[in-house]
């Protein structure tokens, strides 16, 4: 296997996640190619000068990769890993940026022998998507998970970590059941819980103008998540609902708790249960 | 009633919102006089040039007074409006700065008829409190919410309004009632749902290692004023009971009906409603 500076760098898929990793990775490889449905995307990606070729023919693009990355929603994953492994070239490594893993390296595993597949998940995005919003900066000091199967060679695996660490990132290597449990609590949960805050404001508060000019920092934070593209957080949802669902119904029940120290105005247990709470994200964010 | 500039404004509580009040008015009136239970803060609030004069003795601080801000916890505020009002000069405003309206207003009826009262609520703040903290900036561009007592005159009302824009914020006159049910949804939820979602994580997650590297932006935000100073929260939720308890209900549906639709894997539904919020999140800040 090639190092990451010999290779042809494939991206499926033009949009916030693969424009961006398509920028960083430009200059530390050599050759980025882009591949997206819309020709606009190309075209854009050109301009911004985020890829070196780039094409809507995926076999096309293809062709002479060393490393193909899948940049699409999961379940767009999960559907080019059934028909992406003729087009593969032999030896090259097979990576993906879907943030649910299990359901994807199971497919992984349909792919033909000659390839090495692996998973990843980057911990970074933001808000707005599509090529225009690319921005590399967004790998810097991420976490890049990484879920080698069990037919995943360890130069594989190498070549993913040095290019998670050459777009600035740290890789971390997780099977895939541990980090969808991890992902549905701390990543996939903060969505619904900024989705339900949204809807409850929208609900209760909207109908009242003055509602828009006291919203403060506390609304804008919590809820900022709640913007995020419904496409991939759709697939994201439906690709882990056990985790998810776990983590909601532990939230419920938080929230209950909290709800019955208010209602009954147990100030000695809610104090002591807030306050354990400061610390504890105090611990996570000193 | 004299303007802002002929005034001498006296604050009672050096905290964060305190020390950062009276650093923001000290060149916009004649003279800001700070009182502190803690000799320490008082020292510090003048080696920071946050107030011109400093003292511990609340009754030495108020002589003089053109204007006083009551700058502490809710429940300290309803105890000091109790005890204050022999000590008030003739004509003063009396302001304070509590997060929930309806008991203060109540409390502050109570105050001699020489006195102008004046309920007040800035929209701002940070996770860091204490005198150290203090930033006058954190007022620049925030509401700064004011609820008048029937026999608020409109020349105190007028001198409320002068100090908010001083400080570089933005009146918004409401009625107690009306803040406090907005704020209790958001603001206080925004701050319940933050500690439900860390109480979550600490009982899912925070046993595997892994997680401490994988929290990401949405995690951070999402959970951010979780931080908040404990007794100042406390305070708020115990004196804004009805409008807090009745937003958790409606959040509790809401996020019951998004677990419902990812149970029942309905994704024409839940693509809907994720799409109306996200909708939503996007016309509060596009």
């Amino acid at each position: 296997m090639k190092q990451l500076k010999e290779c042809q760098v494939t991206i499926v898929g033009l949009g916030l996640m693969g424009g961006s990793l398509a920028g960083g990775l430009r200059q530390r490889c050599r050759s980025v190619v882009g591949v997206a449905r819309r020709q606009a995307s190309v075209e854009t990606a050109l301009h911004r000068e985020l890829v070196d070729r780039g094409t809507t023919d995926l076999e096309e693009g293809l062709a002479g990769a060393d490393v193909v990355v899948l940049a699409t929603p999961v379940r767009v994953i999960l559907r080019q890993l059934q028909e992406i492994g003729p087009l593969l070239p032999a030896d090259s490594l097979l990576l993906d940026l879907g943030s649910t893993k299990a359901d994807i390296v199971a497919a992984m595993e349909g792919l033909p022998p000659r390839v090495q597949p692996l998973g990843g998940h980057p911990m970074c995005g933001k808000e707005s998507s599509g090529i225009e919003a690319a921005d590399p900066t967004i790998y810097h000091g991420a976490t890049f998970i990484l879920t080698p199967l069990e037919r995943t060679s360890e130069q594989a695996l190498g070549l993913g970590r040095d290019l998670a660490q050459a777009l600035g990132s740290q890789p971390l290597v997780l099977s895939a059941a541990r980090q969808d449990f991890l992902v549905g609590t701390l990543s996939h949960l903060p969505y619904l819980m900024a989705c339900a805050m949204v809807a409850t404001a929208d609900q209760r508060t909207s109908p009242d103008p003055a509602a828009w000019k006291i919203v403060a920092g506390g609304y804008r934070d919590t809820t900022r998540v709640a913007g995020s593209d419904v496409t991939m957080m759709m697939d994201i949802l439906l690709t882990n609902r056990e985790p998810v669902l776990g983590a909601i119904e532990t939230f419920q029940e938080r929230i209950s708790h909290l709800r019955r120290l208010i209602e009954g105005s147990d100030e000695a247990a809610l104090r002591s249960v807030l306050q354990a709470i400061r610390d504890e994200r105090l611990r996570m964010y000193p």
